[in-house]
Order: C-alpha cells, then structure tokens, then sequence
C-alpha cells in the first residue's frame, strides 16, 4: 500500500484537515471539491474502451466522488495530456462522453498538453445546496450499513475483457460505463438529519467498509447474503464472484451509515450495523461461506497503483 | 497549433461560456478556478530540477493563474502520478515546496495514482473577495497595456539547464522557482474601477499579446524598448534575447490593459497602448530593430505540446 505511505507523509506536511473523504467540503465557500485522475494503461486502455466511453467514465468517477460526499456537483475542469500523435476525433469523443455524463453539470474547460500516454485529470466542483454533507468518520453505534446496488460487476466485467470473452456481457458495460449513484446520494442528503459516514466504491467494498470503521473508530458487521450482485458474475465466476464482490473496484456504488429507521423510511438496501469497536476487527462479515470473514487490512483491496 | 485545434474542438461541444481565461470565473459562487498539469519530459525533467523546486512550481503556476484573473488564491487540489519505483522523499520534498510556494492558500488534498512518469496536475479555487475579475475580451482602445516584470528570463534558464552551463545564473532559478506575481495583480484587480484584461506570460509574452488582442477585437502597439529584461539574458544570449523575450514561455509575468491614468497612479510598467484593430494586425511592436514587427499568428510561440 505505498499510496496509504505517500499519504502519511502528505498529512505529516499539509495537516489532515481534509484528508480522508472523498470530496473536500470547503465551509467559508459552502462547496465540495473533489480531483481524480485516469492514466492509461493503468486505469484503462483504448483496447478495451472507445474514447467516448472512456469521457463519460471519467466524469462519472468524479460526479461519484461529489455524491459520496452528499453534494450536488455543478462545475467540472479537465486536463488532458495526450500524445502527439492523437487524433482530433478522439478528443471530440472523449468530450461528447464527457458532456453526456455530465447532465446538468458545466465543464468549464481545463487543460491540455503533451504527454506519452493519455492522462485525464478531472476536478469536480459541487454545492452544498442545503444538503447534509457526509464524512467517513461519521459512522455511529446504532446505524445500519446500507448500499445502493450490486457489487463485483465493473471487476469482473474488467476480467471478461481481458480474457477477451463475453465481451456482451452486462459486467462489461458495468466498468466502461459506471453510473453515480447520484439519486441515492440525494435520498440520503436531502433528508437526514443527523451526522452520517457515506462513501463511494471507487476502490471496492471492502475498502470502503474498512475506511469508514477505522475512520469513525467502530466495527462494522455485515452480513454477506445481503449484498447485492448480477446474477451473471456468479454464472461466469462461480469460484470467484464473491472475491469480485468484496475487492473489486470501479463500482462507484454507494455505502453509507444511517439511523435504521431512516434507512426503512427510504427502502434502502441494508447489510449490516455499525457496532462498538471490537479490536482488530475493523470490517466483520457474517454469512460468508458459513464463516465469518474479518477484513482488517487493504492488502486484497483495490489498489491502482 | 495542436493545441488550438483541440480547443476549437472542445468549445464547438461543450460552448465557449468559459473557455479562453486562465481562470473559469463562477459567478454564482464568486469563485476562480483552473487547473494546470505539468508532464515529466515535456514540462520539467528531474535532471534540471529538484523534487522541492518541482512542488514549488507547481503551485506557482497555478497561483499566477488565479493571479491573472484578479482573483486571491484560497484553496488547491493536487493528482499526483508516480511510478512505482517513486521515493517517499520525492513525495516530501514535493509538497514541501508546494506548501512553501502556497502561503496561505490551503493544500485540501487531491488523488495519488500510478503511472509510469510523472504527472502533476493541481486545481486552484480563488475567490473574487470584492475584487473585479479579469477577462482576456476586455482591453479597449485608450487603455496602456503593462506588465509585471522581465521577460524572456525563464527561456533562457531553461537553455542553459539544457546546454549545462552558467548553472549559477539568476535565469536558472526564474526558470526553476518562479514567483506568481499576486502583488501586481491585487493592485489592479483591488483598485480598477472599469473593465480591464490580464493574463499570466505562462506561455510567452507575444502569446499573451496575441490572445488578448484577438479576444477583444483590438490591435495592441507595444514599444519594444520598454520590455523589461534581465541585463543576464542579454549578456548570456547576445544574438537569441530578443527572441526568448518576445516567445520564451514561463516567466510568469502578469500583462494587463488599463486606463493610462491608473497605470501612472500605481507606477505600473507601460509598454504599449490598445488600438481600434488594424485588419490582419493583432500586435504590433515598434522600435524592434529599428522597425516594426507584425505578430499576426502563433507558430513561434510557446507550446507545450
């Protein structure tokens, strides 16, 4: 995990005020700020995506940062580094996939230079808006741990285009073309009341279960036969969709804490409690192979580096 | 012009409302905005520079675009890509020099990733805070055009970096560690009652010229003479400084249009005047060799890609 080491030594140097989620809330300002960046051959390959797909996931990896902070995302830069060689017809691509994820969202220009490989760095910008802004330490005793959807699809769709098979496939789509859970961000923001934890998939479900229990000092406990995941990854990955489900990245689903009544007020998916901190045991799972299954540690997660 | 193709591109998708500024000015949250990545090889390269000096630029250049749109710098995002064999010291010396150059504008974090050379790309959030924000569109007739400082000092460090020699000079460290000029620009942007234009020299002084005279519509005469240099640049580089003064990108400089009378009361550099535009004309300089030079396009300016 050398990003978590780089990441110590940032803090140890800037403060750790807003490190940690995945927006920064700006108070004085009243917005959310969030950068993310996609490097080829390490994020993606034009093997697998077509330019216009590859414009619409990186803005839709970044509207997911703005709802896993519970804002609504307004303004959006870009910097594309792009070899010489690029033609005018990928960058007018990458831009409509740009523009059509976007919906409401105003790409206020950016950046472009050369490069060797293709590097997007997107900064997304969002307001407040009377919403309630989450923060991964927000996590208490008593709530229920909820997610908007399946998990596993963009992972194992990543597998099915690197074997080159099944390239049909629903999981497929699922990783070049993710949506932000942007509506049920807004269920939540809009209407709770009290403090909550909430976070994006980005880097797996299991990453983002433990970042919130060693964030806000608990102990979650979840229950794997509540999770939900495509009928298809366990047709195709018998033996390894629940691997997939648990540290598979790039499926921008949502997972937040919230007061259980709250949760059944708005019909969302429940997997599990937040519950007083059990030591070492950040990330419980029940259910998991008729055993219990304790994450307490990242190295099986997601890691882009 | 690459570069420019691809803009043209862009604006015809996503429109021109905020393209062409430094900054992307957001009025309904009286914010600036830009975002500005530098590539290993194409912007700066660890033999000429040093980890620190690299963070200190990266900010810096960020700052000088938040400076040019009048605004005050307030907050900064940084994506980071490293490869995998990146030191923690390169992480540390980085964002100490990115925090040394930042003063008081707050490092709220960004996204580390992998890749296989460096890339930074750094976002800058400003706020107007009652100042009066600039736009290229906004020089008119009567109006002098001034500037911050010397020109031409950043082209030739980086031509005695790559030729190694005079690696003492005084044109090595504006190359290297330049300064955004915040002064210079608060003094108009806090004072100016009428409309005014500004632009950073990130891409040379004929560049900014150019854009500002083609987005207004005007023709801007500027006396050669009156370009500030440094007495190094012209004693290292007898036959070339005139060149690197008037296309040498990076130093930084501030280059503004105000009423003359405002230019005098705050002792501002006047080096030309604004004019109704001369057809084909959009910057002419006078006493350049005893003549007049017409730059009417950008082939030989500043470009990084």
């Amino acid at each position: 995990m050398r990003e978590n080491d780089f990441i110590e030594t940032i803090k140890n140097i800037i403060g750790d005020k807003y490190i940690g989620d995945d927006c920064a809330f700006l108070k004085d300002l009243g917005i959310v700020v969030s950068q993310d960046s996609l490097v080829e051959y390490v994020h993606f390959s034009l093997e697998y995506t077509t330019p216009y797909k590859l414009g619409y996931k990186s803005a839709m990896v970044n509207i997911s940062d703005i709802s896993a902070s519970g804002g609504e995302g307004k303004y959006m830069t870009v910097a594309l580094s792009l070899p010489k060689n690029t033609e005018n017809d990928f960058v007018e691509e990458f831009y409509k996939g740009l523009k059509d994820a976007c919906q409401g969202i105003e790409i206020i220009g950016g950046d472009i230079t050369g490069s060797d490989k293709i590097m997007i760095s997107v900064t997304i910008i969002g307001t407040t808006n009377g919403r309630k802004i989450s923060s991964r330490a927000n996590a208490k005793e008593g709530q229920v741990v909820v997610t908007s959807g399946v998990h596993g699809s963009s992972a194992g769709g990543l597998k099915l285009l690197q074997e080159n098979k099944n390239l049909s496939s629903n999981l497929v789509e699922r990783h070049l073309m993710p949506k932000a859970q942007v509506e049920f961000s807004e269920k939540i923001s809009k209407n709770i009341k009290e403090d909550y934890a909430m976070m994006d998939s980005s880097d797996g479900l299991a990453d983002a279960l433990f970042k919130i229990a060693k964030s806000s000092d608990k102990t979650l406990v979840i229950d794997f036969k509540k999770i939900l995941f495509d009928k298809e990854l366990k047709e195709i990955f018998p033996d390894d969709y629940k691997n997939l489900m648990l540290y598979g990245g790039e499926d921008y689903q949502i997972i937040a804490t919230v007061p259980e009544d709250f949760a059944k007020t708005y019909g969302l998916n429940i997997i599990g409690r937040v519950e007083t901190k059990i030591e070492n045991t950040p990330v419980k799972i029940i259910n998991y192979n008729n055993d219990e299954l304790i994450i307490d540690n990242l190295e099986k997660c997601f890691n882009h580096f």
